[in-house]
C-alpha cells in the first residue's frame, strides 16, 4: 500500500524538467524584433506531443532582447539616466517575445503562462539574489506550465543589470529539483570548436562532470576567446546543476524532433552532460 | 540646512499618482482583441506632457481581458482542467496589451516598464493576500514607471481568480501612500444614473466619503442593479482609499486633455471624491 501510495505522489508529482529554448533558435538573429515563428510552431508541436508533465520553461531574446540591450549597455549597470528607455525597450521587447510564444504554445494547447522575471526576481552583481517564486510554485500545483525568459532586472548593486536565460534555468533547476535540464540551442550540442567558424569541429557527444571542469579550466587559463563559440559559458553556468547529480541534454531545436526526443528522454544527436 | 534636506528628499521622492487607464478607452470594447491605438498614443502624449514624478499606472482588460475570462468563468475559480486554457489565454491577451500600451508610452520616453500581478501577487477569496512588491519599490527608487493590469492570478483558496484593475489601483494607493488617484474611464465621471442608458442622468461633478457611502449604501439596500452603470461598483473599492485621505479623481480618457488636466491637478469636467 505504501509503495503504491508513494508511486502515485511520484507521478501526480514528478520532478520537473527545465526546457531552455534559445533566442536564436525562435528569432532570425540578423533582423532585429523578428519572430521565427515556423520553428516556434514546431517547437510547440513537440512539446505538446511528449506530453511531459511537470515542465518549466525558460527562452533567450534573440534578436529582441540581445540588440537593445548592448547598445544601452544594460548589462553593465546603471552609469546615467539615458540608459532607463533602453532598460524599458529590453524588458518590453522580451515581454513581446514572450506573449508570442506563450500565444503558439497555448493554441497547441500547452497551458502555459507567460512569467515576468524582472517583476519577481532582483539580481545583486548580476546574480539572482532575491527570488519571489510563489507564483511559479501555484502555477506547478495547478498543472500550469510557467514561461519564464532572460530579462532586464532590477540589481541591488548596480541598478539594474541583464539576467541572463542560463542563469535563470540553473537557479529553476536547483530551486524546483529538476529532473534534467533540455538546453535547445541553434546547433548540434557542444563542440572542440565553433562549428560556425571551423570546418574541423566534432561534436562531443558526452561529457562528465569533470571532462566539463577540465574544459572550463584549460580555456580560463588559455585566457582567449571561447572556442566553442559562446557554449561554455552557457555550460559552465550549468556546472553547479550538473554537481547535483541533474544530468543535461544540449540539442539542436532548430531542427524537428531533437526537442521531442529529448523530452521523452530517448538518445539523439546532441551533447549529454552527467555527473560521472 | 535640515529643513532644506528634507525639502529635496520630499521633491526627490514625493508620493506617487497612481492613474487608472480603463481597457474600455484603450481597447475597442466590441471587437475582441483590438488595441485603440489612437486613444493609446493621445494618453502617452498627455502623460509625457504632464511631466508627473513618481507615477504608478494601472490599465483595464476591455476586450483582451474580459471575454475570454467570463467565457472560461476564471472569476468564479477552478472547477476543472477545462479553464485551464482559458486562464492562460486571459493573462496572454493581457500580457499583450501591456506591451503595446508600455511600448507607446516608452515611444513618448515614459520610462514604462510592464510588471504582471500574477508573477507577483496572489489573492485569496479574490482579494489580494501576497503581495512580492520589492520590484516595483526598486523601479520606483529609480524612476521608472511601473505599468500592473488586471490580471487572471492565482488564488490561494479558489484555485485561481481575477484580480481587477480596480481592486489593484487601490492596493497600490494604500500600499505606497499615494498623493492623488486618477481614473480614467469612458465617461465624463460618476452620474446619478447610467449616463448611456438613460438622457437624464446628471454627471456628480463633487462627492465627500459621507456622500459616497451613502449611495453605495442605498443601491445596495435596494438590491437592484447598479444604475451608475458599474461605475459604483468601481468607486467602492475606493471607499477605503478615501478613508485614508486620498483623493480620487474620475475623468474620461476618451476625450482630450482630461487625463493631463487630472495629472496636473486642475479642475475640469470629472467627478472629484475628497474625505471631507
Amino acid at each position: 500500500m505504501l509503495l503504491g501510495k508513494q508511486i502515485m505522489v511520484s507521478e501526480l508529482n514528478p520532478k520537473p524538467i527545465v526546457l531552455k529554448i534559445g533566442g536564436s533558435a525562435i528569432t532570425f538573429k540578423e533582423k532585429p524584433l523578428t519572430p521565427n515563428l515556423r520553428v516556434m510552431k514546431r517547437i510547440a508541436k513537440e512539446i505538446a506531443k511528449a506530453k511531459v508533465s511537470r515542465l518549466l520553461i525558460v527562452h533567450g531574446g534573440g534578436s529582441f532582447g540581445h540588440p537593445i540591450a548592448r547598445e544601452y549597455a544594460i548589462n553593465e549597470g546603471f552609469k546615467d539616466q539615458t540608459q532607463n528607455l533602453g532598460f524599458c525597450w529590453t524588458h518590453n521587447a522580451m515581454v513581446t517575445l514572450n506573449s508570442l510564444f506563450v500565444n503558439m504554445l497555448i493554441q497547441h494547447c500547452i497551458p502555459a503562462v507567460g512569467v515576468a522575471p524582472s517583476s519577481c526576481i532582483l539580481t545583486k552583481h548580476g546574480r539572482i539574489h532575491i527570488f519571489h517564486d510563489k507564483a511559479i510554485t501555484k502555477f506547478f500545483e495547478a498543472s500550469f506550465v510557467p514561461v519564464l525568459y532572460g530579462d532586464a532586472v532590477m540589481d541591488l548593486a548596480k541598478g539594474f543589470s541583464i539576467l541572463s536565460g542560463d542563469q535563470l534555468v540553473s537557479n529553476l533547476a536547483l530551486r524546483f529539483e529538476a529532473r534534467r535540464i533540455i538546453m535547445g540551442v541553434d546547433v548540434d550540442g557542444l563542440y572542440t570548436a565553433d562549428p560556425k567558424e571551423e570546418t574541423g569541429a566534432n561534436l562531443i557527444p558526452e561529457l562528465t562532470l569533470e571532462e566539463l571542469k577540465e574544459l572550463e579550466k584549460s580555456l580560463r587559463k588559455s585566457q582567449t576567446v571561447d572556442v566553442t563559440g559562446g557554449m561554455l559559458g552557457k555550460v559552465r553556468e550549468l556546472i553547479p546543476v550538473v554537481e547535483k547529480g541533474i544530468s543535461v541534454s544540449i540539442v539542436n531545436a532548430t531542427k524537428p524532433n531533437r526537442i521531442y526526443n529529448a523530452l521523452k528522454n530517448k538518445k539523439a544527436l546532441g551533447t549529454y552532460i552527467q555527473k560521472g
